[in-house]
């Protein structure tokens, strides 16, 4: 369970920075006419020329690769601690509530690892396809990308995502409930090039087991039909190559399924003709269900989504208009409709999507609110292209009791209270 | 002029690499068989597991911030020295040759500043909306978050991206050629709703004046109908705020127009009944005529396209297939096709263009190619969707002369002689 202080949202600031907020409001109501005779009278800000106004800035290329703003140091990704024993097995949760859009910086994307992460050298990185092909194949980060490559925008979200939800602890904010998501545009080969390309026996091989390069070895079984549909063995993200933490030099991208099998710093492919039953399949990344049977192999991200503003820990500034704002995912398609409920699911109202809408790839909406000063609980509930809505939390407890740990796609509930803050609270 | 050394290319290595990739090849063909039983026998890279396939990594949240590769330290956007007096009014590039997708990373965004760059806060920060408008405001960030946002990718050009070569200056590297040009997911409030918000006269008010915070006040007209239309006050780019080199915390977004209208550091817009004639709208930015006179309030950037690998300064790895790459981008809505020469204009084949393919945003294409080992150009030529096609730098010249430094949206030809080595030649 997280222990640090929750970041403030940027958008509605915290206490601290509420009454500086007020105090200007005041100020502009007693100088509103801003017309150039007018300025000074009110807001001192505008009462003399600031430095950058007047002076020399800073050169172009005085950072040949660029950064956040010094005013952003507080947006960070970070570690949930005591989630588990070493940190290098650990999570770091992208923060939701101070994103825009659909693309994570890869500077923010979520971080999940085995047994740490490495800095891998591209010219000695290898990866070896084997198995039941006509010819296994050894490819150098030079051959693949010589390939034919594609680039695709997708979401990856951890299978435990809001796994903290499932027995009923309220995590404080979204960017700790939510904040295993990320969504990217990855370049890379098509896996069904590469497996065209060794020749693999389509008829007999079924499956096909990716393995990480790292010290855990990590190994997925990936289905045959899934590999060849839309699977890219991936060395860019968001443009440039992988960041070290997401796999660099090269990772497998699953579209639509659980962050795990998106194996990283990919060394080894092999096909097959029965699943592997590795560890993290078998062991982990399972549910166990009421009867005490587990689910196993368990793979597609349900349709979800979360308001990501306003969301817990955050303070709303006083009445009036907000921009509401979330994320809607489903790893089945595209997102079709997101409703919005401001009274705790009594009465929904749909919010407007954001273009471009992807299949398995997150999509932003957006929806007016004026608040009126009392207390207001809001939700989400996406519906994606298959007709699958959303379900409650009470719903999945049903069927699938209270003690998983992964897939968890309720709705998410967050209350306002008569005094701006926001919290998590879990309504049935 | 570029008078640095050109990087060489990521996915085509240059000379020094050259050397290790042959040798690795021929190392990979005595070691073929890479079944388990058979590891080893070809590769070093295979003979023992390198430490990070047995050792403890770093751990998550280790970086807060995320950071590309160690290895990838080259790829940067680079100033050509010499093109201004001072590098607080110059250009950093791109570096085109080894990106991906269509989104551009914010940290190798191109930079052009008229007087050096600064960290604005955005506590401090107002944007006053005046002129022929009901009620003139002064809107503090946090006003502005509240009101309902939008979320687009749009490309940015300059206007003088690929000027040099209006005057035969065949610049070496595509990251000089065309690196005045990036792609961004942006977030921020229609201006449409802020004109609305102040009641703005649509009657009389035929223009909008957008004024920066930086020293050197750069102002610029925007046609009402553009600023009703796409244009955005925007303040996220790619998923977190805009970078202080991009505008932070405000920027001016006018989707498909040239990038000296993007206003950065935005803090003023003032509605008016005529064009304020600027001096970056009447003295510069402004092609001169092979009659002597100026084309002045220039605006959309016209339908271009470039191969952005292989290109110019990129050294062939050796015969066989290769995956060419590269973009395409019309300021008047989406790119409907690309189509890629190998022979200097002679025959066209069309490239796959990968999906999205949005309105005024940069569009990827690839297409599969053999290289024989003989000398080739490559070309390609793009066409939007109002059917309008991307001309030769001869047409151009015919209509606009030789002296020109803006809008220069000319097919651009990579030559690739008998050793593998690429470069910028102009074909007519």
């Amino acid at each position: 369970m997280p222990s640090r202080p929750v970041p403030s949202g940027r958008i509605l600031p915290a206490r601290a920075d509420r009454r500086g907020f007020l105090k200007r409001t005041a100020a502009l109501a007693g100088g509103i006419a801003v017309a150039p005779a007018a300025r000074g009278q009110g807001d001192p800000a505008i009462l003399t020329l600031p430095p950058h106004s007047k002076g020399l800035g800073q050169p172009v290329a005085a950072r040949g690769y660029g950064l956040p703003s010094e005013h952003e140091k507080n947006l960070q990704r970070r570690e949930s601690p005591g989630l588990t024993r070493v940190s290098q097995s650990s999570v770091a949760f992208t923060p939701l509530q101070g994103t825009f859009g659909i693309i994570t910086p890869s500077g923010l994307h979520f971080e999940r690892h085995h047994q740490g992460w490495w800095d891998i050298d591209p010219r000695q990185h290898r990866l070896m396809l084997m198995g039941m092909v006509r010819a296994p194949k050894v490819y150098t980060m030079d051959d693949l990308m010589r390939l034919p490559s594609v680039s695709r925008i997708h979401f990856i979200e951890c299978g435990a995502n809001t796994g903290m939800e499932w027995g009923n602890v309220a995590v404080p904010s979204v960017q700790y409930t939510h904040g295993m998501l990320s969504c990217c545009e990855f370049t890379g080969v098509p896996l069904s090039t590469l497996l065209d390309d060794c020749g693999a026996d389509l008829k007999k091989g079924r499956y096909v087991l990716a393995e990480g390069a790292d010290g855990s070895g990590l190994t997925r079984t990936i289905a045959m039909e899934r590999a060849l549909d839309d699977a890219i063995v991936a060395w860019g993200m968001n443009g440039e190559m992988l960041r070290p933490e997401n796999g660099y030099p090269l990772r497998l991208v699953v579209p639509g399924v659980q962050g795990v099998s998106w194996v990283k710093w990919l060394r080894r492919l092999e096909v097959g003709d029965q699943p592997w039953y590795t560890r993290e399949e078998v062991l982990h990344y399972v549910d166990l269900m009421p009867d005490g049977r587990h689910r196993q192999f368990t793979s597609i991200q349900e349709c979800k989504s979360v308001i990501t503003s306003p969301s817990g820990g955050q303070t709303l500034l006083g009445r009036g208009h907000y921009n509401v704002t979330g994320l809607a995912w489903s790893g089945r398609g595209r997102i079709k409709r997101v409703d919005v409920s401001f009274d705790g699911g009594r009465n929904w109202r749909t919010a407007r999507i954001e273009s471009p809408v992807l299949p398995k790839a997150l999509t932003r909406f957006n929806i007016g609110w004026t608040w009126d000063g009392g207390p207001a609980i809001l939700q989400s509930r996406a519906i994606d292209d298959t007709g699958y809505v959303q379900p409650k939390i009470a719903q999945l407890r049903a069927v699938r009791g209270t003690r998983s740990i992964y897939h968890n796609n309720a709705i998410q509930s967050w209350q306002v209270a008569a005094n701006g803050e926001v919290s998590n609270v879990q309504v049935g």
